[in-house]
């Protein structure tokens, strides 16, 4: 990693460690001050959809506005405070504020007896209902006694929020990137997501010049991505490809899941990006749980998007806990995992489907000073590659295709139909 | 086995005694008399063909009486008799009345010198001729003297019979089950096939409901099934599946004979079932000789038709001799092809293809009370398999491909398709 | 090998004596002799195109006279000779009468440092430029002196000829051989090619009868292919398969380059007849370099053609030099090729595909005396064979499918299909 790359380390864990404390929520000003922030780096327009609007089988939800939370113990003593951890609050709660006793407040508290330390992140999005969440350890102290449960929340109509980036480019043909906005303290799921991505469209902003259309969107989960579907179904076919960035800074191998095609172009572009990385990685077929890979590849989308995660969400002890806070990610780590994304961009930006147009016969490579000028020896090794690329430039292969079928690199490859092109042999197609 | 099974193989036993006399053929009083014993047990339609109707290539040929037929030798001694076993009697053998020397009489005798203990089975449908079959051993004590040949039959214009058993389902789509009748006095070939699809259909009229509509034909080999082809060229569109019954009363591994198609659902489900049976069988590509499948695998037709069997034909030493005689085979060797059958047709009934109708990204499992209530924790494994159902009920997958993909059992998997159903998120197809 | 076949070796062999000599090119003197040689032994019309014709991406070249050529060094010793081998001019070169020094003459001279013996073969067909080509031992030893350049030729407005026999079959479908006409003294390649499908020709001329057309194309490398299919653009979809004829007279094992499809018929017919050879042979897959199939298997073309040669261009260490002479070949090894390319063409003439004309259901193979005239036997093998053929004619198959699938040999399929055709229940498509 050089210099720069380090700036970009901390970049991104000062991005990550300032969003860290918002206590989002798929609504809400949690979701609002994270697109706030995301928006000062990139140009950021926010999609919003009132509370209530039809999304295919679901509406969009109320709006969940939290001020304060806490639960005092007999003696006065917080057990749970949603300044010290916003995970306290069984997120969307609704408001209450009651004295009740430990056997009344029981089926409102949550925690996880196999990590007594740890505070479980929980949700309670589409009932009314409230709760706090503690570590074990904790719980199993309380004594009984009269207790006071103070939330000073609402759950009322409002807007649920996505942040979109969209960047044009030569062609309709889109790349969507997808990060959900919606955990609230949580490190790796998924400020890291949303951190890579950010810096992702930030560098592609910044490029001069784009053959794809990129479009990032920063949304809540599940009903982000549906709310966002259902309100763009006429342009969804311009997504050719997509990847949805997920647990990106804790530490871990690399894991790609597939589309459900499992020979997308996006899954052979990750597949060579992460071989080319030389260690150890681990490619998954499709399953239909996971993060909005569920919606976008769901049967009446079947969108070419895979996902790109470290070790995936159910396979990490931190995960939706306190223990997935800024300890366990770094900023190095969530640099590598940019690289990776702008390896595969770059795929995608380099990637190109040419066709011959002088597909009868050979063209005359001589005339234009391609062939060797004195015949009869072994032609250039040159010769023999663009030989190839027009015999293969038939409009049913890429060049990658070419590369694995001749055993020359995409990038000579490349090279030289490039200079095919700009003979007038091929034309990108 | 219990003890429902015993009395089955009781009364297919019986019933496999009573047909077991008769002499049948491709037409006449035996066949007739045989469709009259199956419908005493299930309800059934005669359809009958005048001689001489047009049946593609072939035609509906005369009919076939045989009163009596005898073969005395010099000594005045029967050397074949039809009413000893009606397979001394060449199949088809016109009436003759005639003295006349050994060697006169050889070309119309018939043995099996490698079996010379047993009568062959042997037939002379389309041409005019008669003849008398005998066991080689006999065959060699004939001496030189006058023979009477004495055949009183008859072959002239008359019908061709074909039983009936239609079961109509829900749906127009058919499952279509196929056993010959045109075998005489032969017991695994095909008596057992008869005995078996007759108490197939006898279950399948006492069941309340069928999801299918189900066809038993009973008729003679080859004429048979391509006259009630020729006749019903419109609706064989209808047959989705189907399965030729033969030679199930001979212990023995059961034998599957793929259709043509090797993948189709009739391939899958009785492997399947043959799998789940947990002894040894052995499936077996499709090739054009046996059965009926035969004809209803024809380029014409092609259509979606396996095989069951125990020992298929020419594996078996008794195959068309006096062997395959009552003592060959046994009730309970059919009454276990029966449950085998019986468990291929509750596959089918439980068999659905389902489509997802709300395919635009998942549906609200939570507002149906099926997704965890409160959110955070790893789902429930029900919900991670209902989003296997939900993704691939795409039209194209169904619920044993589902299985087969998610891991989970057929069972599991129904289950829960069920419930989704019943949730108005799937809709069988 | 027979009698025969050491007559046929002899024959190829003074054929490729007599034609080694002649000073070859893409035109010139050198072709038409050449084309007048391969005219005494086959019909062949000869196809003239003149020089500055438009030909795809290229245009025909001027024609290319040389009269007579040498280099003298300072002591007035030849060192280069048309006369001695015509290797020694660069093919193509244009005239000159010049004295310089060795400094000055350098650029103009070509050699094999590798292989210091040898003389190289270069060409200089699209530029003007002339030159000598030096073993390089003799490159190594010439002094500092005034050397004489004498190139006594002209390259000027002429023709391109290409010699073409047709000999029409009973279908319009078309077997395509193609050998390049353009080296010089060289005997490998492509006397060696010459020779065989001259012969091959000659064969096929005097067969009786021919169910597919053969064109036989004798042209310049490239240039000829491109040239003929310019001008037969709207015939060209007749030509079903071919085969390019190359390096087939020097001892090594047989090698078949694939069409693109690699599933071709001519792809499994030239495999099947190396397998029944029973030695050593290699079958590679389709590259863009190469010979002709570099223009008939062009995206715009994509013929069905394969190449057919003993060790490949760049693997046999005389390729393009003076080691590739008479020496180098042998008569008995061409004749093997024959005989290979006569078996090939034997399996296109007696391949055939057939559909049944009796599709629904069996056919009556009774009536037409090819059934068991006594039933319940076991057919007859012949009899199970015609099952097959019924069953896989379906337009789909040919006989070679049907003799893999079955297991029978092809031949058997044959005789059998045939007699099926002669009753009337297949026809050939």
């Amino acid at each position: 990693m050089n210099n720069g790359d380090g700036e970009i380390a901390s970049r991104l864990e000062k991005f990550t460690n300032e969003l860290f404390p918002i206590c989002r929520s798929i609504t809400g000003q949690g979701v609002r001050e994270t697109l706030r922030r995301i928006g000062a780096e990139v140009p950021l327009r926010t999609l919003s959809y009132t509370s209530g609007t039809p999304v295919f089988d679901w509406e969009v939800p109320p709006e969940w506005t939290i001020n304060d939370a806490f639960l005092e113990d007999p003696n006065g003593q917080r057990v749970a405070d949603l300044r010290t951890n916003n995970l306290h609050v069984l997120n969307y709660s609704v408001g209450v504020d009651k004295k009740l006793s430990l056997e009344e407040l029981k089926p409102h508290l949550h925690t996880l007896p196999e990590q007594p330390e740890l505070i479980p992140y929980r949700t309670a999005y589409y009932q009314r209902n409230w709760g706090f969440c503690l570590p074990h350890a904790v719980y199993q102290r309380l004594s009984s006694g009269t207790y006071h449960a103070y939330i000073d929340a609402e759950v009322k109509p409002g807007v649920l929020e996505i942040g979109e980036c969209f960047l044009p480019g030569e062609t309709e043909d889109e790349v969507l990137f997808y990060a959900h906005t919606c955990h609230p303290s949580l490190a790796n799921d998924n400020l890291s997501g949303i951190a890579v991505s950010t810096w992702l469209a930030k560098w592609l902003c910044n490029k001069e010049k784009r053959r794809f259309s990129y479009r990032f969107l920063w949304g809540p989960g599940t009903i982000g991505s549906l709310t966002w579907l259902a309100h763009h179904q006429h342009s969804v076919a311009n997504i050719k490809h997509g990847l949805v960035l997920v647990l990106l800074g804790r530490p871990g191998t690399f894991h790609y899941k597939q589309t459900p095609f499992a020979d997308a172009p996006i899954d052979r572009i990750a597949a060579r990006c992460l071989r080319k990385r030389g260690d150890e990685h681990e490619i998954r077929p499709f399953d239909p749980y996971g993060y909005e890979e569920r919606q976008l590849c769901s049967p009446g989308f079947r969108l070419n998007v895979g996902r790109l995660s470290r070790v995936p969400h159910d396979e990490y002890p931190e995960y939706h806990t306190s223990g997935d806070n800024l300890d366990l990610i770094d900023g190095r780590t969530m640099a590598e995992a940019l690289v990776l994304c702008q390896q595969i961009v770059d795929e995608f930006e380099t990637r190109e489907c040419f066709i011959n147009i002088e597909p009868f016969g050979e063209p005359k490579l001589g005339k234009r000073g391609l062939y060797n000028s004195i015949g009869g020896r072994a032609p250039a090794e040159r010769v023999e590659i663009m030989l190839w690329i027009l015999n293969l430039c038939d409009g049913n292969h890429d060049l990658m295709d070419i590369a694995e079928r001749s055993g020359y690199t995409l990038e000579t490859i490349r090279e030289l139909a490039t200079e095919l092109t700009e003979r007038s042999l091929l034309k990108p197609i």
